[in-house]
């Protein structure tokens, strides 16, 4: 039998509304969805979307795949993951992978595409809206215009940096703010960047919402959060 | 008689498939498409994906915006168009200004927007995928993982920075490569960063393509181009 093809399909922030059209024809036709999941319980949020946009009945595939970075854990569920949508791929059906935003840009979506790819199936990989896209058109903020530098930076990581990136770039979009975000904040404000700074929260879907950074101190940060600082 | 709406829609990349379903509808119901040219006898490529996916007459404005420097020449275009714009809101029509891409990343938008919200009238954006998006699917190049970190520099104006950036950031886009190509090669040779890094023109149309940086040498780049380096 012939191998079906494997697909990446971001989504968009959240929004259905923000789906491709590409997205739509190719989630419509695939015979597999297979959306993961970071915990044992949690429900996915892109397999949401899908069931919003897709009037059809479909398998759906939910690998687990938990929020730790010891790799060789990962790559075990990556590998799982691979395995199960390879056996639907020698079926004969087509799978569709989905992702949040675009499935390229901080997902997991490109560690099983290079396992699918290593059992020689057939790729395709369909762009999606950013969630910080989508923050910029909900707050109407040019983020770079003309000459302007960006920098995207993981805030667990970047912080030592933050001062010289400050210095190099007009707009710095600082990710994965959640962890450490009241430490983020205390540095932004002796950088002199707090008043340059807004928070946002779950762009892109009906819970978004922007605030100063001062008044999300103390309390519980979601993960889908940003803090955009433009100079 | 009450104001019409002011809309700026990002048209994705080039394929019409990648508009979104939001802009789909926006666009199918605005009374006025406005699509600026950068040159008076260049034909519009956001107006051309509208045809594709808009079923029904509009009326259409094309605002000439040069490609130049001088902020007061710009600023009487941008004006202009405004002018032009609103007259059509006041009559209580809709309109909807396309942008290739995203419309707050890199787009004249930004301005017409700012001067289209003085005047008083309601306005949204609706985010779409960007170039660099559609460029990474089309590669299936992963462009950040984990705690990577991002760096987008316009070349003309990032070239003496570009050693302390590449130190910095683990993927760097270089945007706008077509005037000083040759240069930016050569820099980059210097700084042994030729190897991990790909050239890629019109992405997401029909006449997109990636090349070795050297192939393009002495070549003509076309102005949708850019060069990404994942380290």
């Amino acid at each position: 039998m012939k191998l079906g093809k494997f697909y990446g399909v971001g989504v968009g922030p959240g929004d259905a509304e923000l789906l491709t059209l590409k997205a739509k024809r190719i989630l419509s036709s695939a015979n597999v969805i297979c959306a993961p999941r970071s915990g044992e319980d949690k429900r996915s949020l892109a397999l949401s979307i899908v069931r919003k946009v897709v009037r059809k009945k479909f398998r759906v595939l939910q690998p687990y795949f938990p929020m730790v970075k010891d790799r060789a854990v990962l790559e075990k569920h990556w590998e799982q993951a691979a395995d199960e949508i390879f056996a639907e791929l020698k079926k004969g059906r087509s799978a569709a992978f989905v992702t949040i935003g675009d499935p390229l840009f901080y997902s997991t979506y490109s560690h099983v595409l290079k396992k699918i790819k290593a059992r020689g199936a057939r790729t395709e990989t369909v762009p999606g809206v950013t969630s910080l896209s989508s923050c910029l058109a909900a707050l109407q903020l040019p983020l770079l215009e003309g000459e302007e530098r960006l920098a995207v930076i993981p805030a667990s990581y970047g912080l030592e940096a933050l001062e010289s990136t400050a210095k190099n770039f007009d707009a710095i979009v600082l990710m994965k703010v959640s962890r450490n975000y009241d430490k983020i904040v205390e540095r932004l404000g002796k950088l002199g960047l707090k008043d340059k700074a807004i928070f946002l929260s779950r762009c892109g879907t009906k819970k978004f919402f922007s605030a100063k950074l001062d008044e999300m101190l103390g309390r519980e940060i979601d993960y889908f959060s940003m803090i955009i600082i433009k100079r």
